[in-house]
């Protein structure tokens, strides 16, 4: 349990200092001020620098022992070789998490790597964890913890159930465009150079976070391969984890390592890890923020039965293709379902089900779509849908889209994925954020959708076996 | 020769025929016509149909017979029992070409399979050519001949050099929000069930086609095993030729052959294909739009060797692992362009090249952005560049990326392939649409544009070896 509550100044502080410059600008100690301000964190916030007197309104003090308070957590972006001297002051504080944000360090030449290695000692011999150096920070939306220190991350994100941890910036606020998301975050955590805290740390900490219901991780290599087994596979079992982990090839996994200083690791042996764990492996930078939602919709599967329903065969095939790599297979629908559907149209009683020709042909198909959508969720032969919308310019019928969603959410709890498709970006982008509103995650492909399907079936059924 | 010149009439009719119901609706002629005359069809319209008298301004023709003149090219939407007699009608009138948009063919069950036997003997009678039946039918660009027969298809689609056929009308304008794009289409056309007009044919016509230099296929089979290999090899030698083949699975194929009525293929066969004839597979659906734009932004690539110019070493790290993939691997950078970069920011004059630290430290950093990306596009070592711009918010600093890019117009004829990112969606957007205005095509993914530019070194490679 150690661990575990080790990580909480981290993300639950009364209050911080920040140690740097606090000049304007689009990187440093002024704009991370600034994001907690906007992002509404209201503990206190003291800012330390000799070469100041104030900003932002806040007083700002010369030295941490002036600071009149204990402090829970100190974010640190100075020069890489004044950081060692920097950990005994705040542990003098109280501190016991410390941010370094300043680069410099293992990711830059030998010199850093060793500047990297003292900072390791002194945290220790202080009973300070660090998270990075090199890294963007830490964000919690329960508390609005936001100390982005980038220009264009200083903003409130909206409250969610996604955790996002990376070996980079690139999932921080400053980076992704959180605001016009409709599935919320519960904490992002970069960690940098990870020479302390690290993904086992911070998946022992996410375990008992009650904000966090899916965990979406970047990694480039494992720090401590047992540790990270038996964590993984502990709490994989309560919250799924998804890992797209770079460093594939061998190409790659060389580039990894000499940019954050880190060992990589042989790809055959994480995907050893993944089978072990429960992992859900991921292929792109973009699915570390996609493929999470269809767990934050809540909505757990348990089966393999895909039932489709689309506009256009074409879309079918593909999803069928994709399906069967993620193991998923068509579902068939019953007796029952298969009349009802033929009713509206005949022919259209059979998986997939391709609504297009009777859409064409039939004048009020459309008014039939809500209980047809609700027919196939009911058919107990479907364990979760793949359901394709057309975009259309008509407002009636993007009116029975938005009926057709708001019923299901009272019928049968299967995982529904949702490609929307269109002649006009920004009708098909509403559309997707009122679907998204009603608690249906939407997919940038058919493929996306699909595969978000097949990871839900496989962390479901994981976990029933498990038990 | 012959089989090119067929398809002429297709695409490049001085007038045509509507023949079908001209209610007002999301489908059907009334649209047809709608669509004809917002894209600009600058050729006479006959509409038919004994129950109207005049639809949008232009008189109806009671039968085809009263057409007052000879006609190149019929759009029928009719009941599929009866679109057999309306063929030798139309080539009475010296129609050569006939769109069938009508469905409830091979697709629908048995006695389609039988409707779509006896259209295909009929016209081959009365020297006609078919392109479907179950079709949207075709957009040309050239002429504005976009006779979509669904709402929200109606526009008139940006010049360019990229044909998009599919066995699907999810290419056709209701289906691709085909406005907001910066690199424009030549050409549309969907196969439908392909009882006539195939794949084969339309490579021939779009390789004396001086509008399209790149062709984006999807495919659930082929038709002609022979002659499409042929055809590919010999078109593919001067046209880039991507294609999507769905039905990859076996429960793909199987549900691909049961929708067009087709014979599905194995996919190793379609494997070899691809390598016989240069043909470069897609992936996933988005990638029929979005991989085109390498090669319409005309910068062939003659090398393997990528550079990268990043803002961050995580997004290196999947591109060089991608780029393997691919077989791209990393450039390194001459000595010059070294030393020049080392002068900027000590440690910069390196692959990948990393802007993140130096954008943070160096107060001017941005303002020699510029000139840093025209030294490694000059760098001789370097034959194509993946580019990583960050959409910050700062417009000062937009500006400069819009400056390197401007400057790169007349630099060295290389590919370039940009990922934008920010956390502002909105800007994000801009910042892309302003970079392809200036002929640098944009991915969704870093992933996405490094295969892109695997796929512009794969092209350009392969057809100098074949010279």
């Amino acid at each position: 349990m150690e661990h575990s509550t080790d990580l909480i100044p981290f993300f639950e502080p009364i209050n911080l200092v920040i140690v740097g410059s606090f000049k304007e600008g689009i990187f440093g100690g002024y704009v991370a001020i600034q994001s907690l301000m906007r992002s509404g964190f209201k503990g206190e916030i003291y800012p330390v620098n000799p070469l100041y007197k104030e900003v932002l309104g806040l007083k700002v003090y010369a030295s941490l022992k002036e600071v009149p308070v204990a402090v829970d957590l100190a974010l640190v972006m100075i020069n890489a070789r004044s950081v060692r001297d920097i950990i005994p002051e705040c542990a003098a504080k109280g501190v016991r998490a410390i941010i370094v944000v300043s680069d410099g360090f293992a990711e830059r030449d030998e010199e850093g790597a060793r500047l990297q290695k003292e900072i390791v000692e002194v945290a220790r011999a202080h009973g300070v964890r660090l998270l990075g150096p090199n890294t963007a920070g830490v964000v919690n939306t329960a508390n609005g913890l936001n100390p982005c220190p980038y220009r264009g991350g200083d903003y409130p994100l909206k409250k969610g159930t996604i955790a996002v941890c990376a070996q980079t910036g690139m999932v921080n606020p400053q980076a992704f465009p959180y605001r016009g998301i409709s599935f919320g975050i519960s904490k992002i955590c970069d960690f940098g150079n990870r020479c302390d805290v690290d993904e086992s740390d911070m998946l022992e900490y996410l375990e008992n976070d009650p904000e966090t219901e899916v965990i979406s991780l970047y990694l480039e290599s494992i720090r401590s391969g047992r540790r990270f087994l038996e964590t993984a596979r502990r709490v994989g079992a309560r919250k799924p984890i998804l890992v797209l982990k770079s460093g594939r090839t061998r190409e790659g996994a060389a580039a990894s390592a000499s940019h954050t200083g880190s060992m990589a690791m042989d790809d055959k042996i994480f995907e050893t890890v993944c089978a072990q764990t429960g992992i859900l492996r991921l292929d792109d930078f973009s699915e570390i923020f996609e493929m999470p939602k269809i767990f934050a919709a809540g909505r757990p599967a348990l089966g393999h039965r895909m039932g489709i329903v689309t506009f256009t065969g074409c879309v079918a095939v593909l999803a069928i293709d994709e399906g069967a790599r993620h193991g998923l297979r068509q579902a068939e629908l019953s007796e029952n379902t298969r009349s009802f559907l033929d009713g509206i149209f005949p022919g259209l009683g059979k998986m997939p089900v391709d609504i297009g020709p009777a859409m064409a042909a039939v004048k009020d198909a459309v008014d039939r779509y809500p209980g047809l959508l609700k027919k196939v969720m009911e058919d107990s032969r479907v364990d979760c849908l793949f359901n394709v919308v057309w975009a259309n310019l008509d407002a009636r019928i993007l009116g029975r889209y938005l009926e057709a969603y708001q019923q299901m959410q009272s019928v049968a709890r299967k995982p529904v994925a949702t490609w929307v498709y269109g002649p006009d970006s920004g009708v098909v982008s509403e559309t997707e954020e009122q679907i998204e509103e009603l608690g249906f995650p939407t997919f940038s492909t058919p493929e996306k959708a699909v595969k978000a399907l097949g990871l839900a079936a496989r962390h479901g059924i994981g976990r029933r076996s498990r038990r």
